[in-house]
């Protein structure tokens, strides 16, 4: 065939490519099988001779993620050509063009979307990420195959990350963690979003993945059969009735387990306990598909009795993302709540495929309720549309909304919003009408009032009070959620900035002639600095707008620039990368290199590094580094999350780092102590500490309430295996429960 | 028929009795009727020549029992007969022997349950009425139909009340709604409780009464014009589907619309716009009610969103009380709430006669859930065996059971415990064995550890913690809610009474001792005294207990006793006669005549009353006065659940009051001001106040939370008209949308 590849090698891609076409089924007609088949035949001969880096011929990677499009999200011809062509452009020397001729203008509009969206991760600005993200939302909004198909490339690359470089290794898991996965979840591609999720942590925390892993394996049997027990009366009842149906006991992914674990506190085991079963069943024609779930229902609580307030019906008011089923919660005879999920094939492939599943449908003419995905869609048009958004800003908020879980909101006329959990009065304005929120002055719910930052819950109905002479306020922004509601409140105060900046140049000066100090750009500078800002516009801006008021004045100007550190850590979490170089701060300029493990040395006449204060790592932990432009390393635990958000905008930045030997240096840490309160417990417990060499306590807080304390602890420590030993001695105390490591220091 | 009857009698009662004979239906077999024919004769001519308060003859009371008996209970012919009979062993000459030997031992038993429970109110002593209840309670667990027979007297009293002079109709209504209907409802008698509450407001509160009937009247027709548009479409979906039925919208009664009004402070148009309406239908056979019952959600809630986490299975897990509905939330086409009840014909009977219904279906063999029912008698039954507890103790405790809306509770295993709302770990502990509870030392929930005074929340599994150690603590009646882990406690501390005497005395004696003073009776009148306590045994018994801890003994002996009329107030809510007649407090002795209305005067010299810190009345408020064993009265609102309590405990000491003229004195009085904040509107607010004579400001207290401010003002004030112009002047004031007066002042 190919005159640049092995005979194995063609032998291999011809493997594959059988594989693909095997997946074709009833769905592709001849006619579409013809012009994969040509757009495979072109794209082989395209990518010949050029390999990946696990050494295999190229072709190979774009087969891999049309077998993904046709078989995992069951999408067709179009679709596949297009995945199978999606690299051609940006790494031959064919252009779109060419693809036109060939394949047409659907494919080649396909092809054009992805290939904007440049596969390399590499970026060389900090923002490049958030902009491509943007690029892609936007390819988004024109054609949802565009997305889809780069799933299934960021699936195919992920399930192949085996043979990139640790740090390349981190900063695709990272990304993926961070804006691939939820984007998954938001388009109801379940199963990929799972695994896209177990595949990110397995880079990122190999041993952790590698325990959950081994323990779920040992622990199988035991689980499988106490799923038999619950599961087989229902069985019999459901074949009573003479109902098709499977049932399944559903698997917690590795991640949700490790998620929960993280997020709640609590153990493996603790976490693996809580079962859920699914039943997927073939409704009967003629009678509404909800009702029948409901007839499952009423059969299982029959059987086991359900958790008060726990049925959900997600059938008549599907989630946002198109999920539909009905769940119930049951007591099992072994006294373990147990979630049971009901729902016909058809809503379950909804909920394994999402919205390409919808996509499908749609072409065969089955009603499906994608409207509140298209809504999405149009909001979304709408806020790219918004020409002075920030990529990045944009990107987080975007995320924000991703994430989120739902609450409904009604009108006062009933008719029904979704909008992201912790929405509050004034996002549900926005949500409404532009002009409703600029006004909004609070709210009535079930007759009371409520200030525009009250949070909302699902089932609210709510009265919007308007005045006139309400205006937008930046302060809202504290307690908004939607980032439909914060671009319409900035894009608000942008068209007033010049406005401020000018207010804001006035008050200082002004100020400062009171005090009769000139408004010299040192002293500018001094004042900027002092309210971490980067320049003297900034600083304008935000007096002008309110956010500070300069009260006093002489003792700011007086003051030298606090540590230096410090504020190199809060810089680091500026956005931009132009205000930081504005500083001029002397720093020790030996060139890290980026390549090579960053060595963490307790020496401090070397110490170009900090550790971060969100997670507060200490030696020992599992860390990584964050190089600020200014050739600074923050030290950040690896599953801390602003590391992962830094790890996915700022990906060519992070760097690995290890700790050598730590014995001198102290760092604060905390513990949190719960345990059943004695008389002499606390002496126990401070006893135990400073017995410990290299323990000193910086203060102990113990709290008692009817017989339960909780004490709050924060000690200097050398690292994590001092650590440990601690927290292992003090368990040993007769009433103690559970010690916990916080990594948060400041409340 | 009888000479000591005129005619015109003789013709009332046998249209009465036509009446009654009118309910039995096929009910009640031929012999039973002749049984039913016979006991009339009987008591007809043993009640003869008697007459009602009302003028009419004896007869007609007994005679009305028995309608509601059978017509609106549906109880058989026993119970007929024994409810005509009723009055007869206690008001005339015939005795329980004769009742035997005439209707037999079934008959003669519940009359004898009945004759224990004497008809006559007007208790001598304070504790009479506690201890009638607790008799009542006796037969409850023998023969349930005592009971049920003992409300429909009281219903009849109820409907007839008018004859009766105010004190006693203001006694016997306060009774009825303190322990008549809170039983009816606990005894899922829902009409009767809904017609004995709404007796009780009308006779209470008459002119609220009148409001709000009239105010229902008035806004009928838009009402069901409004259930009709919202039922309609619901209807026709019904029929297409062939299924029998009837749909009604559900009014509220007047007494929970004045109770919602009060309790969450609404007005009477935001309590009427909650709309519910009831189907009720006849299921069919070979499926299962409860399917059909969700069959019918299901189609609901294609027609109209439901409000999420609203659906309430009342079938799977019945109420305590039997109760057995499915209920789901709403939205109507006119952006309100409905609640939809839907029923079977079965549930619906069980729903509106309770127990009756219950009683009548385990005789036609139909499996009904009274087990919850029967676990209720069986509690009470224990209680009741416990010799020491103190009858009016129990009626308080009995009550609060009574009232409370329900949980579920899980064990370890899975067990399902339903416990009263507001229940914590030690309640549940205690009714799962006496044992656990006297050890508990908190528990598990979630994997998160609780202390004993956490409160559950429905659905909670619980792991309890004990410890061999642990023993009852009296400081856990401070949280707990069962009577049953109540009488618990207490009973191990009885058990332990002459230990803690005996401990007190020698604590005190020492004290007394060290401070060089004799433990002379004077001495400890005077400690008891300061604690309020009434006797010397008391006060060991209190510092026995550690209860009390005399730390300034000296200060203590060389203070006059405080101020005596607070002292009076406190003590006004002793339980005990005997304890208060112990203290000689010189007061007024100018006897109170209790057949008088009670005038309160300004004048200083003769206030032989107090204000009750309860309810904080002020001039022109409607009020009532209650009358201590010394010749005091305390003055309430009427509508204070404390004077409700003392009007149904001690009912013989409530005296009708008015008020004078008061223009001079001022009362302190509390309001709360809601609204939207703005500049000077503090300001405003207090101008406002301070203009107006006649008031003082003591504390304003203000607080702005993101635009909407709250006002705490603490006033003085001449009376209830000056209040209210106050009121309507600070409502003028632009911004302001609530003004509540608190009835609490200290917090």
């Amino acid at each position: 065939m190919n005159k640049l590849q092995t005979k194995a090698e063609q032998r291999l891609i011809a493997d594959y490519y059988d594989n693909l076409t095997n997946t074709f089924g009833q769905r592709i007609s001849d006619d579409g099988r013809e012009r994969i088949q040509k757009a495979f035949e072109f794209a082989n001969s395209a990518h010949a001779g050029v390999k990946r880096k696990s050494g295999e011929p190229y072709i190979i990677h774009p087969l891999a993620v049309a077998q993904i499009v046709s078989s995992e999200m069951g999408l067709g011809a179009t679709s596949i050509i297009s995945a199978i062509l999606h690299d051609v452009v940006e790494d031959t020397d064919y252009n779109l063009d060419d693809i036109q001729n060939l394949f047409g203008e659907k494919v080649s509009k396909v092809v054009d979307g992805l290939t904007k969206l440049s596969d390399e991760i590499t970026a060389q600005h900090d923002s490049k990420q958030a902009t491509n993200f943007r690029k892609m939302l936007m390819t988004l909004s024109d054609d949802v195959r565009v997305i889809l198909i780069k799933l299934a490339d960021r699936l195919h690359n992920m399930r192949t990350l085996d043979s990139m470089p640790l740090p390349k290794q981190l900063k695709i898991a990272a990304e993926t963690l961070y804006i691939f996965a939820p984007l998954a979840h938001r388009l109801g591609l379940y199963s990929i979003k799972t695994e896209l999720e177990d595949l990110s942590l397995k880079y990122k925390q190999p041993e952790t993945y590698n325990q959950i892993v081994f323990r779920l394996h040992s622990q199988r049997e035991r689980r499988e059969s106490m799923i038999d027990v619950f599961v087989k009366p229902i069985q019999e009842q459901l074949e009573k009735e003479g109902i098709e149906f499977t049932v399944s006991g559903r698997l917690k992914s590795i991640y949700s387990i490790w998620n929960k674990m993280q997020t709640k506190g609590v153990s493996f085991d603790e976490v693996y306990d809580l079962m859920a079963i699914r039943i997927v069943f073939k409704p009967k024609p003629n009678v509404s598909e909800k009702r029948q779930c409901f007839d499952i229902l009423s059969l299982i609580t029959d059987i086991y009795k359900p958790k008060p307030d726990r049925i959900r019906d997600w059938i008549t008011i599907p989630k946002a993302n198109g999920y539909e089923a009905l769940h119930v919660t049951v007591m099992s005879p072994q006294g373990k709540w147990v979630e049971v999920q009901i729902r016909t094939e058809r809503m379950d492939e909804v909920a394994e495929r999402g919205f390409a599943a919808h996509y499908n449908y749609k072409y065969k003419g089955v009603q499906s309720p994608e409207s509140e995905l298209d809504k999405w869609l149009e909001k979304i048009r709408e806020m790219l549309q918004n020409p002075e958004s920030d990529a990045m800003e944009f990107l987080d908020e975007f995320k924000m909304n991703l994430f989120s879980s739902e609450i409904v909101i009604f009108t006062p006329k009933g008719d029904m919003i979704n909008l992201p959990k912790g929405a509050t009065v004034i996002d549900f304005a926005y949500e409404i009408h532009t002009d409703l929120g600029n006004h909004c002055i609070g709210a009535k719910i079930n007759h009371k009032l409520v200030p525009v930052s009250y949070v909302l819950q699902s089932g609210d109905q709510v009265e919007l009070l308007t005045s006139k002479t309400q205006s937008p306020d930046l302060s809202w922004l504290q307690f908004m959620t939607t980032a439909r509601a914060k671009s319409k409140v900035k894009q608000a105060f942008k068209m007033d900035k010049k406005m401020h900046l000018e207010k804001g140049r006035e008050i200082i000066e002004n100020k400062l002639k009171e005090h009769k100090i000139k408004p010299s750009s040192d002293t500018l500078k001094k004042l900027s600095s002092h309210y971490n800002l980067s320049n003297k516009d900034q600083l304008y801006a935000h007096v002008g707008m309110g956010f500070i008021q300069i009260d006093d004045l002489e003792s700011i100007l007086k003051t030298r620039r606090e540590n230096k550190l410090a504020k190199y850590w809060k810089l680091s979490f500026g956005k931009n990368k132009d205000e930081e170089s504005e500083l001029e701060l002397e720093l020790p300029k030996t060139q890290i290199n980026k390549k090579n493990t960053f060595l963490l040395k307790e020496d401090p006449d070397e110490t170009n590094y900090t550790l971060a204060k969100c997670c507060q790592p200490i030696p020992g932990d599992n860390v990584l580094g964050y190089m600020t432009s200014n050739n600074h390393v923050i030290i950040h635990k690896r599953n801390c999350p602003e590391a992962n958000k830094l790890m996915s905008q700022q990906g060519d930045r992070i760097i690995t780092a290890e700790w050598t030997n730590f014995k001198k240096r102290s760092y604060l840490t905390r513990i949190k102590i719960n345990g059943f309160d004695r008389v002499g417990i606390v002496s126990e417990v401070t006893n135990i500490i400073s017995k410990q060499n290299n323990i000193n306590m910086r203060t102990v807080l113990f709290d008692t309430h009817d017989g339960i304390f909780e004490g709050d602890l924060f000690i200097y420590i050398h690292n994590l295996d001092d650590l440990n030993k601690l927290i292992s001695r003090l368990m040993k105390i007769k009433g103690i429960d559970t010690i916990e490591r916080i990594e948060k220091i400041e409340n």
